[in-house]
């Protein structure tokens, strides 16, 4: 209720939105980063015409409703963003600028504006407490994203209550000090101070905005209003009856009059608004039909017509050069692979760009003057390189990468899940992967990260184990279009597996027989393993043939692709009476249960790592060939 | 290199500590945000007199040296927190500042000043990008930690090269924003501006202050200073000779002269001023004897006398009134039952204290002007909350307990890690712990977080299901000094739990036998349960014992402790032979095949939850009786 009356001046004079057509690619973004405030969102897209009638609005919060508690990306039409984790809608909506920013510099021409839309953000002190929104704003300022226009509800109520006992900051100031035009002070229930502030707003095309609206929690209310008691939580009846009779609202609960309904359908002006895009699209179809076709093909999220035969060429040649180099090389080798192909390519990572290999050959920095690159420069932002990658991927377009080290994917990770929930197709890429990074030591050695990825629902997580697993893995990422994929890659380098034809193709299964026992029938062990312990695991298998054992191998790079495959394949390859299994990884153990049960054993982690040369610290943590024999003759004796 | 000169004055001229105790708790505190730089802080240890001899230099990130890659606290004297997670060392120092004020507070007398120390944190443009950074110097500017001092090494370099592409903010006046002093452009390579500006940071008393210090990195490096080349990397043999050479320094490598040693020894000036300050005690033991007793009880970091007994009458106390509440509501409970026994309680949450429940009748908030309280309003900062407790379990004298909804542990995730990987005391309490939460929909259901809880080394992760279990999880937690522990609560109500007295003591074994098939011998099958999903458990036995089956149920409020117990314990509650066992937990599948291998069946989450009410979500997901009896049947079955 507190933001109402901006919302009312913004949707009905400003937001460029068609409520038909809410996937227009052109309209502009509206993002209720404060999203505990669902309703008004949905009031909003209710009144203004798009598919989400009355009904839906009575069963507010109810299963399988769409209109959950909080708005969700994909259950209601129009809602842009998931939100509710405070500060992620913000990133989300630098992300759309950046997104815009970028395909109006790469695609727009003389004469023809295809790309030109703005993005509203709605936000709380919730939101500007957060860490990530220093560091979104933070980048917001240094890439000028002068469409981005941002909302901040100065109520002065937290959950907690006043603020003022914990967020004493100078709000403006701090903007200031990013580099944000700042607007303060407006009286966020004076409709005409809120168009003056949007207009001023939109003026400045080089700076992001942010508007202080001075606002009353609870507006409208007359008990409630400006008291923490309203915030995400009803009024209560008596509250709700006060504060209609103070608005002199006589309607009965869920009517509106009709023309109320007349004063915000949107309906007509949207279509219009999209019939004139229209037009310019095919103006610029016109004279720019490479461009054009481009524009929709990236729009669409089709990959170029030739990737799949130019994976599939690049894959056998990797299998046919059979380098040995560390995955995170390998990495960097697809990316010049497959980079070519991709324009829509938009990767960057937290400071670390030298050590992740994330810049291949085409790669050039989007910056405040030329928008045009494919490359952002995130610097230490974590948690808000991989938010903001999602409002790219949200706005599309882009294929967005990302990168850090494994270990501070923590910073990022609730950012990581929402990417999940959401199904975007952001890639996660997560180099220097275990204690084979060496003398970093144990901050920045991943135990347990891989254990969290794997848990996350529709996230695929790939942790490969030369250059061939590694262009499937990244190719498997880029075809997938409805989730994240986790690519998790070492430091150091990792030889190169033989592979038959067959066995190369079975990578992009997940799982696969890596090494069987030869022609004497049924192996009588399984070690299974990923990424830098498939090496080791061979190492294991052929000693162990030596002394008479008959051990298969599997590489298993991606587990929740394996899991996807029909039963009769995930049988083939793990044969439910093989009891006798190994897993072997340096990472957390607990996992690993899952494919060995309580029979089996495991070659893994408990501990946290240790400073020290990479070989070291495989030999002080047991990842040795000696101990992967030894498990398979305990377990083979135990059984 | 960049900071040296800087670090020469402080540790020189400011520095109060006493290199042959490292554990005097009055002593500055001294922390290195940007880890990275770990030589530094060697170099000073060595230099002033600490126990880290040249042979330990000369080991440099070598396994089981006192040198790891980044300062690792327990490893090294004198290292006061683990460093390298950018951003979280300065949080860490935010935590320390906090509890030397708080602890001042109520300890210090007229006349006996016996808490007065600094806290001197080093910093770099990487922990000024992290979130973490915002959300710890805002609440440092809300608190008026006067006595905190923060060097900014302002040398333009990250490691992607040169920050102005990517990190364009004016810090100084960000800093302002907070509240905070801040001196400009001070010469971090002038012996006297340094000083200076040190003197006027601690002339302030009521602002922390923030010291920009222009520095050059890897100062002295003719060839690579000012470059990011230098960046956490090592110089190389040509650049340390021409850098040897443009300093004039003919000494061989680790060989320092013996007049540079007298210059840096600071032994005999720490022995005066520890000698200074136990006099001071004995003057306060004097005139405030019950004070200084209790003072030093705090500071040795043990529970009062009567904890022990009050808790088993507390114990058995909730056992008798058999209460059927929430367990976030129990947590309170216990807080009450406690904490009037625990003024070393230091509590606080994110803005959530009416959610989680975490004020406590003897609350009283920490604020700028009276920080004689107990309980931190932390505002909407997870990640900072969660680092700060850190810093003021490190500085000691509390213990620190912080508090958000479970899935918001994400946002402070590495901050939880770092807590497991220092083995700090921190208490982590975690509310709304699964689809039970109902409303507020899959942004605020956990799924994943206990299995990203449980794979952390060193943490211990309770989620009782009662009362009882409750109180049980609180004292364990209080009683553990050597790490963290995670308490996680429902939000819903849950019903009371019958048992006898052997099992509420078998309670702190962390999983025991609840309901036993009764004397009919061996029971034919087991169901494992966790907090809410206990009583779902119990219902299905008891149904199935209607039908005629023996089961028993095994509650397994935290699987570390467990796993602790010896092994005969284990076997009575877990017994090798009985494969026919069945898990339910509302949360992810995968950690739960530790319990019961591939023969067994697991009643969890698989996906994201959903908005509606709790009753119609466990419905939804298949946490019914019938389905628990129903995997009951079927793993009989198949064995």
């Amino acid at each position: 209720m507190g933001m109402a009356d901006i919302a009312e001046v913004l949707w009905n004079d400003f937001l460029k939105h068609n409520p038909a057509n809410p996937a227009w690619p052109d309209r502009d973004r509206f993002v209720l980063s404060n999203g505990h405030g669902s309703m008004l969102i949905y009031s909003l897209l209710h009144l203004s015409g798009y598919d989400l009638p009355i009904e839906e609005l009575k069963n507010f919060r109810q299963l399988h409703s769409r209109t959950p508690g909080h708005p969700e990306y994909g259950y209601t039409p129009g809602i842009e963003t998931t939100t509710g984790p405070l500060g992620q809608g913000l990133a989300n909506a630098v992300g759309m600028a950046i997104a815009e920013k970028t395909l109006a510099a790469q695609f727009n021409r003389p004469g023809h504006t295809v790309v030109d839309h703005h993005t509203y953000v709605f936000l709380g002190d919730g939101c500007l407490m957060e860490g990530v929104s220093h560091e979104s704003c933070s980048l917001a300022g240094t890439l000028g994203l002068g469409k981005l226009i941002a909302f901040y509800d100065d109520n002065g109520i937290s959950i907690d209550g006043e603020v003022e006992g914990w967020f004493t900051d100078d709000t403006p100031g701090r903007f200031r000090a990013y580099g944000w035009q700042v607007l303060e002070a407006v009286d966020g229930h004076e409709p005409a101070a809120v168009r003056a502030a949007i207009e001023e707003a939109r003026g400045d095309t080089t700076r992001p905005t942010l508007i202080c609206c001075r606002t009353v929690i609870g507006q409208g209310a007359p008990n409630k209003a400006g008291s923490e008691s309203c915030h995400g939580a009803p009024l209560g009846a008596d509250e709700v009856a006060a504060t209609r009779e103070a608005l002199g609202w006589t309607h009965p609960a869920f009517e509106v009059p009709a023309d109320v309904y007349d004063g915000w359908d949107a309906r007509a002006a949207g279509a219009e608004r999209e019939a004139a895009w229209d037009s310019t699209m095919a103006a610029y179809a016109q004279a720019h039909p490479g461009l054009a076709a481009e524009l929709s093909r990236r729009l669409a999220c089709e990959l170029p017509e030739s990737f799949g035969e130019r994976a599939d060429a690049y894959i056998a040649e990797c299998q046919a050069a059979g380098a040995s180099v560390a995955t995170r090389k390998a990495s960097q080798q697809s990316l010049n692979a497959y980079g070519a192909l991709l324009p829509e390519f938009l990767g960057g990572s937290a400071d670390l760009a030298g050590s992740n290999l994330t810049l291949w050959d085409g790669s050039k920095p989007v910056t405040a003057e030329d928008a045009a690159g494919n490359y952002l420069y995130y610097g230490v932002r974590e948690f808000a390189m991989t938010a903001i990658a999602n409002g790219i991927a949200l706005h599309g377009g882009f294929i967005p990468y990302t990168a850090t080290f494994l270990i501070f994917m923590e910073y990022a990770r609730n950012a990581v899940r929402m990417a999940a929930l959401m199904g975007q197709p952001q890639i996660l890429v997560y180099t220097h992967d275990s204690i084979g990074l060496g003398e970093d030591g144990p901050t920045h050695q991943p135990v347990e990260q891989l254990t969290a990825l794997r848990a996350t629902p529709g996230l695929n997580t790939w942790r490969p184990c030369d250059t061939v697993e590694t262009a499937v893995a990244w190719r498997a990422a880029l075809e997938r279009r409805d989730g994240p994929s986790a690519l998790v890659f070492s430091r150091q380098g990792l030889p190169h597996q033989a592979r038959d034809e067959r066995q190369v193709a079975a990578i992009a299964r997940g799982g696969y027989v890596l090494r069987d026992a030869g022609s004497e029938g049924a192996p009588e062990a399984v070690i299974i393993a990923t990424g830098s312990e498939v090496a080791l695991a061979m190492a294991a298998a052929e000693r162990l043939e030596e002394q008479g054992r008959t051990v298969r191998v599997v590489s298993l790079p991606c587990a929740e692709v394996f899991e996807q495959q029909d039963a009769a394949y995930r049988e083939a390859v793990l044969p439910s009476d093989l009891l006798a299994r190994v897993a072997v990884e340096a990472g957390h153990r607990d996992w690993w249960y899952k494919y060995v049960g309580l029979d089996g054993r495991i070659v893994a982690m408990d501990s946290f790592g240790e400073s020290a040369p990479a070989a070291a610290l495989f030999e002080e943590f047991g990842f040795t060939v000696d101990n992967v024999v030894a498990a398979v003759d305990e377990v083979l004796q135990a059984l």
